[in-house]
């Protein structure tokens, strides 16, 4: 079969792998649309030093084989962790979190392939009429429904969501969901434009003020007033940087959901979260059935994505869309 | 009046202070016991630049003069903030976060004195039965139950504490009220024995190894096996390394409520904080009233406090007992 396999250098497309075999707990699926992630492009940097194997983790697909019969030739996309069933994690509902996961497209094969298997039960059935091109977003949306796992809001308050990319968008667009006054902050007044429908926009530089340094002027932030500032913040920028706007402008017992991930360490005046009681919520992966349904419903809606076919794997990587993928029809 | 004065430099043992004259929305309290804290001791290194006037801030006393008829010679505890009464933080039920607050010993009068004045708000009646020398832990006793009132702990899971000192035994206490499985972590096997009839004790060395490094071999972290973690780390030894015990023993998807404040930025990974979905929480002062509930009933105790004349006020700030206090009786 068809699929994008990674060496532990690079990665390679390849017509020669064999449709693998499902384990009993196991479901073979026929991929329909993989879209790519920036994890996928983070793992051709070297992100997972010791993966090798088939790319890929964001996926829609069918149902070929399963040890459940009633799953076979319906639609589903999945989790990417399978853990070993036995740990405190695995008996405690965080199985994405088992020390011994295996995580598709990261530490076992994964989606950018002709067929995949995958543990029957991280599998979830698209709803009737729910759209492949629309369902491959169930992952990333799912991610960005975390937050409403994790923290409870109260809508009668104000949130801002640092970022106006993709993980942006999918935050902005759940929050706007529980009518709260929602205000986004980005670099680029253009991505900007897609938040207007429903939230506040501001250039981060708006936040940036001065203070004199040794013979110059050095940027910083702004004093903020206590209505200027905001309840919840969802740092979900990608770079270093946004936490430190995210601390600035977040209230005193405020919450700051922590999205990004970025490599290396980080120097941060850590007195200020005692002293101010700000909550830092670390959150990733999140709830695939609520995702499914909200876009079932066409309560959230993304631009649509750019579609390749997998010989023209590294056009996908190197796509500037909002979302790029690879079509298997 | 005799009182411990600040002159933004230093302190000094004064007798020629006027008694206060409190405003319509205070109560003149005399001060019957006042009690050292580590915050006091930061004052004197120049913690708050911009403050000059009485030190100190847990007291216990009794009311001569209110508005409130009813409080005039009952013993009282205070709160330490007085917000401005119409800001977001004031009408939202955190007046202790209002910007523009005033706060006993630290930026308005405190109560190292013979006489105080606190907004009435901020009093809480002592039960019957309790002695002025228990009352006076309320402050402390508060913070620790912040924990409860930020934290939603299950007591099926398991905590620690990491830090033997004064913080850790007040955190440790209420915690072990839940009933949870708690192990305290410290520096010192003596203070460690006064957790021992509740709490599991370990040295911080345990949870060190070793890693080749250049030439030689560096500490680190040893790598825990699930069941070794905590779901709930409370950080309270006071010291930045305390924090990076924290994110080696917490649990993916725990909560490290950071207790301890200490000056100076800190060095992090930021990545292990969305990645294992950890929560931090930053907590300072707490209820009052549950404070002196379990302090009336006995379900938490302390050594007793070591008392100084206030003109002995060098001596006190330089006990290394569990907790030195002022007796003005």
């Amino acid at each position: 079969m068809k699929a994008l396999f990674f060496d532990g250098y690079k990665a390679e497309y390849r017509e020669d792998l064999p449709v693998p075999v499902r384990e009993p707990h196991q479901s073979l699926i026929r991929i329909l649309l993989a879209n790519v992630c920036s994890t996928d492009r983070e793992v051709l940097k070297g992100y997972r030093p010791d993966f090798k194997g088939i790319m890929g983790h964001e996926f829609v697909g069918e149902v070929v084989e399963s040890g459940d019969e009633s799953l076979v030739g319906r639609l589903v996309v999945g989790e990417l962790n399978e853990g070993c069933g036995s740990c405190i994690y695995c008996r405690t509902g965080r199985e994405k979190h088992c020390l011994d996961r295996k995580v598709i497209g990261m530490s076992r094969d994964g989606c950018f392939a002709e067929y995949m298997t995958l543990a029957t039960h991280l599998l979830h059935v698209v709803p009737e009429g729910l759209a492949p091109e629309k369902a491959v977003f169930a992952e990333p949306l799912a991610a960005a429904l975390e937050i409403l796992e994790q923290v409870k809001i109260d809508p009668t308050l104000n949130a801002a969501v640092i970022g106006d990319g993709r993980l942006g968008f999918m935050c902005a667009q759940i929050l706007a969901l529980t009518g709260i006054d929602l205000t986004v902050i980005g670099h680029h007044p253009d991505k900007l434009k897609m938040f207007e429908p429903y939230a506040k926009t501001r250039l981060s530089s708006d936040y940036i003020g001065s203070v004199p340094g040794c013979g110059a002027v050095l940027p910083a932030y702004r004093k903020l007033a206590a209505d200027e500032q905001f309840e919840y913040v969802v740092e979900a920028s990608g770079a270093p940087a946004g936490f430190d706007l995210a601390m600035n402008i977040v209230r005193r017992m405020g919450t700051i959901v922590l999205k990004s991930t970025y490599a290396g360490r980080k120097d941060l005046d850590m007195s200020l979260i005692p002293v101010n009681e700000i909550t830092v919520v670390g959150s990733r992966c999140g709830p695939f059935e609520p995702a499914l349904k909200l876009l079932s419903e066409g309560k959230v809606s993304f631009p649509d994505v750019e579609l390749y076919d997998l010989k023209d794997w590294q056009k996908a990587m190197d796509s500037k869309a909002f979302k790029a993928g690879f079509d298997f029809r």
